[in-house]
């Protein structure tokens, strides 16, 4: 019996992006509401983009040494306020319980907006030696910031992160592990999510709250604006004056430990619907895609389809790679338009004219090309194949950031690249003042976003005031 | 130049097993307290413990069809309420968040202690008909209980838990669901943990807040007591009436749906801790171990020692063991004790002289016996003692549960069984009635654990009233 369900429409991304973006993580099944506001439910397929993405990095974290642990989801109101830039930044932002039970509590507990408080409190409990440095730890968890205006994925009050916090001997340590794991996330964007980033270090204005240095990776999405998709902080020493977290050295002096913390959240989800998905759906990288090949049988109730589509999604998956054989009653049409609005990177159909010729049909999800391929193989032909597809997807990305990323040496050059193509990045040369920055951000809607790490000196002046400059900052309006 | 830390001292466990317990989860680095009273900071190497169990776990969930979600740990006050049991079993022991930033929120939200109504909120919006049936999801999380006596990763505030969450078509499907996966719990504490284990149903004051029945594996500690290891609930169609979820059955009438849910929680290391520890520390299964193998190289400094020592971790962990290699200037006394204290399962000495002999020294945690085996073939070698050790390890818990239950027909039976072998499990017949069994608590200190499953059919009388009975309950006294 035919499953009666209609393909499902969802609004233009030219026409709406917005509402094609709600529309996908609907119709996609990734996200549902609950009844409080701005806390979503990641569905199962959603979660499993999530899992996927935790193998990767938890990998890698791990052959860098890193541990993971898990902290109290409390923060006590006193414990947050021993670090004051901290609680400036985060005090306005929290949840806060005040009852356990029926009993008021003597002292307010926030939810964690982030971690460095508890990891300060620990460490100073278990770093007393040179011997006990570096800590490298991690964890995964979820935290809470009550904001606004909120949507899924992008900006919730609830989101899942990880976030590690690691302690050095020395401000080189700490600050080349600040820059590792910058490029830890950098690398994972380009290669396994397949969004180009521009790796940089953030003006002052827009630092995390304690942080000496915050360096974040910028995307940019379909649409023009800026994602900032991941963060990685030097804090020098002052959460551990705060905290008095002290190490005697080799030549038994006490010291001041580095610190450094970095994260990444649920919001690579946001970002990889809005830099990759199209009007037909999601578009997965590979790598993190729940299912990579969904294998279409065509004419179904002939003999032998059914056997031999099971038997290729044997191989595949004892090729590594993750398959589904949707055998159900629903039409193959039906069936394309699901997997295509799901983002499933490749499709795999096979019918009776196909196995009498030992080949099957590969369509990729990106262009919708077709290509005929034996079944000898088949393996690593799709190995091949997703490869294809994530470079596809990065050379797309990347041809829509450079379409729309604008050399500009005034404010009026600045609302005109805008005016004429669009948003995006603006590159731009700044003095450095933060009024400039306000008045950039006023006069053409961009913010900075990042100073680029790995650029050419520059010789200039600042867009806004003329006056010499010599930083280059990445503009742009961001999510 | 070698640490100067000595060899960590622990109380005997037959002096205060109390004051074990509380040693081995800060010498085994197992724990750290954090300054909000009943939460506590999992380390790594609990934490890495609580990983490999996930894993396990997971995997199995999975297999079974089951699928990870994310629910928001964030409960509306009017949601909570919908169930009345539910509300009435949790309001007296959740933590109430009352403010969001400085804003005072309009409606109480209290962090999750369990998310039944979480997910019939969200199974109400997806499930419609019987093709979206069964729904089985779970979701790994932590919660909150605002317990009063609090003793790490035994009752903690906050705890790391998974908690499956199933819809079923019948309320057959959803018993054979309850019953399966207490299954998965008991094979997974028994394979995997080492830990016998009694599968059976709480008696219906027992039951937890919603459910029809309750089932638990109920595990002895070394000290005679009792811990709850693990539950399964059936729901009936109670919360699906209560959140109006329904679907439409093949013959087109409109049905509510049987549910389930299911949990074990970080409880389980502190079930590891009572049921292998010994007076020289952790003893750690083998399947959930963050070190499986370690290498210690005896007179490491002469020519050859170390890179041999090498070689074997290559080998050991080529052939799929996690292994360390400890390499660092400790002596050989202090490292032995060290991994002692740290529970792991095997060590493997290795000197000039082994090396000479192209032999090594195996050397059990469980009983410390040392045996000389070839390098050759050291894989399989390690593999059969790690199981050697998971064997032994069940049969010495097996052999103290045995030696510490007592088949009674009296409370006078009960009180002198205690006062002759201490603590234990407690097997006695029950007429059914709550009075009986407070009167049984009340006059030997024993509770009811739960009713055994798969017992022959028992005639008699029951243990406190006298009068008949058939149910054989397993009492005792519980963490």
């Amino acid at each position: 019996m035919a499953d009666n369900k209609m393909v499902k429409q969802i609004t233009s991304m030219d026409e709406d992006f917005a509402q094609w973006y709600t529309d996908i993580v609907k119709k996609a099944d990734l996200a549902d509401y609950s009844s409080v506001k701005g806390c979503m439910i990641i569905r199962p397929y959603a979660y499993a983009i999530w899992e996927n993405i935790q193998k990767i990095l938890d990998t890698r974290f791990k052959e860098l040494g890193h541990e993971n642990v898990y902290m109290p989801m409390f923060i006590s109101e006193s414990l947050l306020q021993k670090e004051k830039d901290h609680v400036a930044g985060f005090a306005p932002e929290v949840a806060w319980v005040t009852h356990g039970g029926s009993e008021k509590l003597t002292e307010r507990l926030c939810v964690r907006p982030t971690s460095e408080t508890l990891f300060c409190e620990h460490y100073a409990n278990i770093i007393s030696s040179w011997r006990d440095l570096p800590k490298l730890y991690n964890q995964w968890c979820s935290v809470v910031r009550w904001e606004k205006t909120t949507r899924p994925f992008l900006r919730t009050r609830e989101f899942l992160w990880q976030e590690g916090h690691t302690m050095h001997a020395t401000a080189e340590e700490a600050r080349a592990e600040t820059v590792q794991m910058l490029n830890v996330y950098a690398d994972f964007h380009e290669n396994d999510l397949a969004i180009p980033v521009i790796r940089g270090v953030k003006t002052p204005s827009d630092k995390f709250a304690g942080a000496e240095d915050t360096y974040a990776i910028e995307a940019l999405m379909h649409d023009g604006k800026a994602l900032q998709a991941g963060t990685s902080h030097y804090f020098g020493d002052g959460f551990a004056r705060a905290f008095d977290i002290t190490y005697t050295d080799k030549e038994n002096k006490r010291q001041y430990p580095h610190q450094t913390s970095w994260g990444v959240t649920t919001r690579m989800i946001g970002g990889i619907i809005m830099t990759h998905g199209d009007d037909n759906g999601l578009v997965l990288p590979p790598a993190v895609a729940p299912i990579q090949v969904v294998i279409v049988p065509v004419q179904q109730h002939k003999e032998g389809v059914l056997e031999k589509a099971a038997e290729v999604a044997a191989t595949l998956r004892a090729a590594g790679v993750r398959v589904k054989l949707d055998d159900s009653d629903n039409s193959p049409g039906w069936k394309f338009a699901e997997y295509e609005m799901k983002g499933v990177p490749l499709r795999l159909e096979l019918g009776p004219r196909d196995i009498e010729g030992n080949q099957c049909v590969l369509v990729t999800r990106t262009g919708r090309e077709k290509s005929f391929h034996s079944l000898d193989g088949i393996g690593e032909t799709v190995i091949a194949k997703l490869e294809e597809v994530r470079v596809a997807m990065y050379n797309k990305a990347l041809a829509n950031r450079e379409k729309h990323t604008y050399d500009c040496e005034t404010i009026d050059q600045i609302n005109a690249a805008l005016a004429e193509n669009g948003d995006g990045f603006v590159r731009a040369l700044w003095c450095g003042e933060e009024a400039c920055e306000d008045e950039v951000k006023a006069k053409t809607g961009v913010g900075s976003r990042c100073i680029p790490l790995n650029e050419k000196k520059h010789e200039g002046v600042c867009v806004c005031c003329g006056k010499p400059a010599h930083q280059l900052v990445v503009w742009g309006k961001a999510y």
